[in-house]
């Protein structure tokens, strides 16, 4: 099973999530590319750490909005969203040339990522941009929705991720955040949440029911303290229950 | 001899420069990156209309500046600025590898250009990153500046230019555009003086001496409906006299 | 009648429209503010310019969107938007000073200016903002749009506007851009229709129907040279029939 | 004697500071107008926290260069940093008084700040700025350079401020933040040097002399837990003394 996190999210003189601990626990970077957080200098720290620790690298790509993070919804043209996609995935291969490692893998960020959930427009464009820049990079998506199939219909190689942190419903969409329960909080509880995750493939729904749900790699938080606590917390339940972690996109090298 | 020019300046909803016009004239590209101009979408294609008529493609890299287009002294950090100057290289090879072509070499532009031509730290900054992105890359600085000596005492190839539409002291230095006469405007005139450049590796300085130039590529402008037909003029009187025009770092890989 | 255009849109290095050549045709200056357009010191000049020819005012607020040129749909949250709104006013109310003039109303943006004319909630919001900011400055929008009467129930004054280059639907809704025929091409034709919309406050629908029209201002654009000569048509058109113009703002405070 | 520092720091999704406590700290608020940090939703919620709290708000205004934190020397032209500096205070004037409250005084951030305290060009473009927003704003600068002498011989009223944590040279200039005991780390000594400060108008160097130094406000940081506690025991200690606190913009109006 992979591990996958936000990283290189710090931005000039202000600072984001402690990406150092976070690189000891996770086995692939989400590491942002400057549209929607990181600045080149720190990412390429980001880069060089991850490098050093063997953690895979893939491009978190997002809207052109520093001072929305991201998660404002936006309507670029294609020619629009197309090219900036690329210029983010370019930008961050530079980069890990000069860290010594490579893109693996692009994960949209934020309102993007939502929005290519279900959008086919938008997700055909950061569909088109991947092949147009680098045909062999992976794209990782919410485990259930249709943007992974849309992606391997067109020759992509896809990885489905489940958020640790998450409530589900029985149907195994995520539970909106707008709604009670969404947020998990409890890390032995998400710990073995994920563990029965990765041997049964199924997770308990907010409403008791069993879910089952497909999952490549589980997305875990940097951005608190607490956050950090319980990505460890499931790295450890998984490590001592045997199960082998590692990248999938380096695995898929091999 | 190689001609080159700085295209894809356009801004999002801004025009700048006729680049169409001028990839019709030139040999080699400038492409902006996105810090001091040019956005994802126009400098695709830029860079798509350049990869259809050969013409070899260099990352113009600048300070992070685009309200001020990159012609304000910065002091970054060497940390920031090394990671600028990849960030920006690796944008336009991914949005050079979409539309079919490759990214030659680098030159820096505006101020960091002009910063680099004397300020050792900076300058092995630049020359930090393009190897730490590439080591084939070709830095192209101005003629006669240490620049280039620097650069290549460090591995890189060079390419030496010198400027169409500029005085030269009898020292081979630019006469400063702040001076009179700085700039040249006879269409003609310009054009003669480039073919004796061609053929004889000289010009004639502003007071009338003759100053030896070695350069390898000759930069000429296409901001305004003047310039394109200088430059328009420039390349005819080369063809006419039989001068072989190709692109320095396409050359270089035959 | 009150003649507005868009102004002070022109971005660092990047000119955009003939200010100068505008400021001499409208009573009032829609004048960007740094957000979809506009940088300071430009912004300055231009305020300069209407001051000195007594052109009245506005602050042209859009969204956060340099690069998409405010014309991207978003969803700012309200803390976001009425923030934003005020900023903008604010800053522009600094430069107004500086330049010896004062800002009278607002007119929203591109995307803003769409959203807002159906949107409650966005609409809402910048109206909180005008009043939080100066409650007598007037808000402008497109006549018929609901936008003006949500602002007139919370004590605001409005001016509602027509555009003199666009096609009407027969119940007073301008034709889409994406329709055939949307956008009038012909100086003269479009001058007779203003001079017939202020004398008798009709139109001619885009089926030939008879559309009534209570507008308080006509915009005109001066983005290219075709835009100014029929700006400058539908001036002398309305000065040639007596039509006394004058800014809807500048005319309130007597 | 007035306490000041920092605030309205944070940008978007990432924190910087802690405001709410500083406030509670200090008589005057010096706030990010946007160009260096702050965005207009944070910089609102401060104002109004600030309005509360009955604390003095100046503009913080500084170079636009959000990702160096307005850190690094750029050489605007006086066209640009005098527009720059008007739409920065217009922008804080427009939210304060959507706040409740007002700008009483401008206070230029980091290189801005260390430029025009030697650079007599810069210096002047800032005055001319703050005359030309609003003549009756204080210019805060640091106690002894000559850009206080500067601004008052053009009419400006100024305000002299003394760094607490930062030792200072016999001659009453700053030690470089480069050399060694620069930045003092002893709460209660700096608290007690700036009740010696307060009631004998005197410091010890950091070579034993006594630096004779007029300040009428104290600049206190908070961008740590260390500092806030610094800054709090400052305050404790000229309580307890009897210093009355007050903002020097405030008394001013009186």
């Amino acid at each position: 099973m992979d591990l996958n996190s936000d990283l290189g999210e710090s931005y000039g003189a202000w600072r984001m999530g402690d990406d150092a601990a976070m690189l000891a626990v996770v086995t692939s970077a989400n590491v942002a590319c400057g549209f929607h957080a990181g600045d080149p200098a720190g990412i390429l720290k980001t880069l060089r750490d991850a490098a050093k620790l063997g953690v895979s690298v893939g491009a978190h790509v997002g809207y052109p909005d520093m001072v929305g993070f991201g998660r404002r919804n936006m309507d670029p043209s294609s020619a629009e969203l197309v090219a900036d996609v690329i210029y983010q995935i370019g930008a961050l291969q530079g980069l890990a040339a000069a860290a010594g490692t490579t893109v693996r893998y692009v994960k949209p960020h934020g309102a993007l990522y939502n929005t290519i959930a279900h959008d086919r427009r938008q997700a055909d464009d950061v569909i088109t941009a991947i092949l147009a820049v680098d045909p062999s990079l992976v794209l990782m998506g919410l485990a259930g929705t249709p943007i992974l199939q849309w992606a391997q219909e067109r020759g992509l190689a896809t990885a489905a991720e489940a958020f640790a942190d998450r409530a589900y419903h029985a149907d195994g969409t995520l539970v909106s955040r707008r709604e009670k329960g969404a947020v998990l909080h409890d890390p032995e509880a998400v710990a073995q949440r994920m563990l029965r995750l990765v041997e049964t493939g199924t997770l308990e729904s907010i409403d008791g029911k069993t879910v089952r749900l497909q999952a490549d790699s589980i997305c875990v938080h940097g951005d608190s303290p607490g956050a950090v606590a319980m990505a460890q917390r499931v790295r450890q339940r998984l490590v001592e229950a045997g199960v082998p972690l590692a990248a999938f996109a380096l695995a898929r090298s091999h």
